[in-house]
């Protein structure tokens, strides 16, 4: 008998990764193609399917496929569409529509974020629990928020923008256009513009300022505070103060059993978690204290995305 | 054929309102007892269970009782205990344990808000809605969140604390032992408060300077505001221009299709809603700008909250 796998597919600016995934997790093959941005979402399934083809072909004797779930930037889980995603040219597109043009089977589209979440709870961090919180702290910052056991897509589809939450009415302008949007401060480039104003603030002394502004990115700030750099630690110290505070008024509103921190500053580990979870816990309502873990993800580095783009279509086969 | 009725109880610090309520709502017959906050629960219910005998016996030969469903302060869901109620001197006690030594019938406990969420959802201004969020506006703030038609309890049951989220971390000290929370501003006594400091900071002419502190209430501010005051309008925009500030960070967790106001100070209606919405649609993350409706409660003022205990009964008898 053949087994079961999903086909995860991840729409990145630059690279779209798939994968075979199958119930436990396990990714069987992968691949990937150039996303290419400026050309339409059609352009980039004519060239994806037959990649996916050939992948398949190499696994069909042994696997059947059961779905097709994909992670995209702007993308409606309700509606299947991809609307205005800031690093592509598609303008709004029907993405499920699409894939359905190229397989049989039942497929399903959500963010990055979500699948994220979707991901952890099938096979990573979250396995065993019903109420978590995915924040994803790359570029910007994502969030994905089970309830119960289910994603909240809320009235539009959108929800899950802690991102988007409000630190400071006066502070930093953000890419949305509103100023003091969480994702200015706790973010790849959240903390980068935390370094620039540290190193304008004061003269101390960091490996930081023989860098070139382009050059300086999250993982030399990461780095440098490994290295005992006082203004990287700095730095890290206030991007996890601001993201606690805004992390416990997330919990106030869903009350999860934990917190789960995803992408390339999630991987500063401990120099983010304490100080987030310090501020956290002293912004919460007495309640909640004490309760809710802020740890990180249990998904493999390398095809995470993937596997929460099959994890999403996993868990619609799973309650089907 | 006898018709179906639950009973909805209403633990309140100085009253214990109840009222046999049917399937579309209608309070078929209510009383209450005094609470008397210095005694026992045991005591309470003593007293109370005569007292629903005696108006169920008036009607039981036309209705048969399906369940119980009660509101209290601290109430916990998933363990049927109220925990350290601030108004009554219970410590923990576990009420449906109480209530099943009485009532051979399904039985449930909440909070004052939740089960206000819930009254709206089946009863109220949230008919037909899945995804909404109620707001009370009382002596504190209270909130129930409701995702896709179910009640948020959260990984401990006390989910739907948005009046503990944080606006000003160096701001009024409430109740709770933080700072700067939510409700100190957006509340009965957080508009007090608010006048007191406008009083304070100008010489600006007011009706309100002519009445003692411990007189002035809400309701007086409302009167003012509607005579004209500029101060007590004053004290309407900023507390509504702070409650939608947090109300956009609350709709980019969930995004609801409504924010449905409740209690004493949403009867102010437009005073508030407007101030309210304005600085929800400033402070919104574009996808859900003019999107999310802010509206007063649909459920009759009177006995509202009996009508929201009975709801969080007659839910779990539809979802059974």
């Amino acid at each position: 008998m053949k087994n079961e796998v999903t086909l995860g597919i991840d729409i990145g600016g630059t690279n779209t990764a798939f994968g075979f995934v199958d119930v436990s997790g396990r990714c069987i093959a992968e691949s990937s193609v150039l996303t290419k941005a400026q050309n339409s979402a059609e352009n980039l399934f004519e060239r994806l399917y037959p990649e996916i083809e050939k992948i398949y072909s190499g696994i069909s004797e042994n696997y059947i496929l059961k779905g097709v779930g994909i992670g995209a930037p702007n993308a409606n889980y309700y509606s299947g569409r991809v609307e205005n995603p800031p690093n592509l040219k598609w303008g709004i597109v029907n993405v499920v529509e699409i894939i359905k043009k190229y397989f049989d089977v039942p497929a399903a589209i959500t963010n990055d974020a979500n699948a994220s979440a979707i991901g952890e709870m099938l096979f990573g961090a979250a396995k065993g629990m019903k109420d978590f919180i995915v924040i994803t702290l790359g570029t910007g910052l994502g969030s994905g928020v089970v309830v119960d056991g289910r994603l909240v897509y809320g009235a539009d589809g959108f929800a899950g923008e802690i991102g988007h939450t409000v630190y400071d009415v006066n502070g930093r302008m953000c890419g949305c256009g509103k100023q003091g949007c969480l994702e200015t401060y706790a973010s790849a480039t959240g903390i980068k513009r935390t370094v620039i104003e540290l190193l304008e603030a004061s003269d101390k002394e960091s490996i930081l300022r023989k860098t070139e502004y382009d050059e300086l990115d999250s993982k030399m700030i990461y780095s440098a505070a490994l290295n005992g750099d006082v203004l990287a630690s700095e730095a890290f110290e206030f991007t996890g103060k601001i993201l606690g505070l805004k992390l416990a008024d997330a919990v106030a509103v869903t009350s999860p059993e934990a917190i789960i921190l995803f992408g390339g500053l999630a991987l500063a580990g401990d120099l983010i978690i304490i100080p987030a979870k310090k501020s956290m816990e002293e912004n919460l309502f007495h309640v909640f204290r004490n309760k809710v873990k802020i740890i990180q993800s249990g998904l493999p580095e390398g095809n995470s995305a993937v596997l929460g783009a099959s994890a999403l279509i996993w868990n619609e086969i799973m309650k089907a």
